[in-house]
């Protein structure tokens, strides 16, 4: 069994909007509505799995009932303070409603990410054939630096060895629970990434190969960068 | 004195195109002539030498003649095979044609980040009153993962101090020629940034705030991204 897990538990402020910005548009569609279909349509996702604020429940239901029509495989529930309260949270809504073992696998992506593609959705699954976790990247373009005071340089390490990580993340649900509820406090709260949860525990994280078109949408430029995306897709 | 170096040495091919892709056009005019515009705008700085492979030299040169009309503050010569021997062959250049002294400055940008803006190359001078060199960055938006065997993750750098490097990189000229001179043949071609020659040889690299506009046009993406940035400065 396959889940999909849609993370959208923040409410970034720095596209300079009220509204969360998996909710805003791109052509008339929302960004998240964009991510949800890339894992609706992927017919090796049983169920797909979208975690919201509380408070935008209600406001995601309806938005995807206007896109889709129906609910059969999605489900819209709440997500937790930081990112991995926000998986356990979708691992306990698995738990409680749908049939899970120990290869339950869940595809873990960021709903601000709508340039996902059954590729590379694929890849993930293929990987975890091997090992329980995988992290989508691609390689570093710029140069990477490290500064501990931010006034100065400290480390320019080698960007050969670098990569960015995407999402999504994917990995078999019983370890990452097993690893997360060993966690200290603090280690929750520094660990604020799947991957290095399983890094941090030493099991292997295999890379699986990302797209520089799988952009995280952070900044106000990026809406202009997905709508020259969308517009090419749309000429096709 | 305050030199700009525009470095064009490259001919990546991940563009997917013959042409070297700082020729490329973006709405009708290169990439390089975007770049060096704004350094020619720029009142401080008081000359602007471009470094293209030498095949490009007269090609380059009949391109700002078409869109400057004049070359009095622009100079066209040869880059070198790495990027600090283009630096240095702008140096050498600078040393034949022109004054300088202990004091006399080099912003070196990249041709293929067209969307370097006079603030940024303010905040580059200014670093310069205080440090020996500086280097721009924006914090790091993408987690940063290192994999040593490229298959599994090897370490998961703290993203809080981790920037993404961009251009200009700005030092005094004597500094850098001083370092660079004394690094063996090896070490030159390890160290093919200059932010790198400072940071090995332990002198400190200020940093400066640069932009997420100011992309570096690797990717055909780009291509899109840059498109409907000009697009959006054209309507205002």
């Amino acid at each position: 069994m396959i889940y999909g897990l849609v993370v959208a538990g923040g409410i970034g402020q720095r596209m300079g909007s009220d509204i969360p910005k998996q909710f805003l548009k791109i052509r008339h569609k929302s960004i998240i509505s964009y991510t949800v279909e890339v894992f609706l349509d992927h017919t090796d996702i049983e169920k797909v799995i979208v975690l919201v604020p509380e408070d935008w429940i209600d406001f995601t239901k309806d938005l995807f009932m206007r896109d889709f029509g129906e609910m059969e495989k999605l489900v819209v529930t709440a997500g937790g303070k930081l990112r991995n309260d926000t998986i356990m949270n979708g691992i306990k809504y698995i738990k409680e409603n749908y049939v899970y073992d120990d290869t339950t696998t869940l595809v873990t992506h960021d709903a601000v990410r709508p340039f996902v593609t059954k590729e590379i959705i694929d890849r993930n699954i293929e990987a975890l054939k091997e090992y329980d976790s995988c992290d989508t990247v691609i390689p570093a373009t710029d140069t990477i630096v490290e500064s501990l005071d931010h006034q100065v340089i400290s480390d320019v390490p080698n960007r050969a060895n670098l990569y960015q990580g995407q999402t999504p993340q994917s990995f078999k649900m019983k370890k990452f629970e097993e690893l997360y509820t060993s966690l200290t406090e603090d280690e929750k709260n520094i660990l604020t990434d799947a991957a290095k949860v399983f890094v941090i525990k030493g099991e292997k994280v295999a890379l699986v190969e990302g797209s520089t078109f799988n952009i995280k949408m952070t900044h106000p430029s990026d809406l202009d960068f997905a709508n020259s995306i969308i517009g090419r897709k749309n000429e096709k």
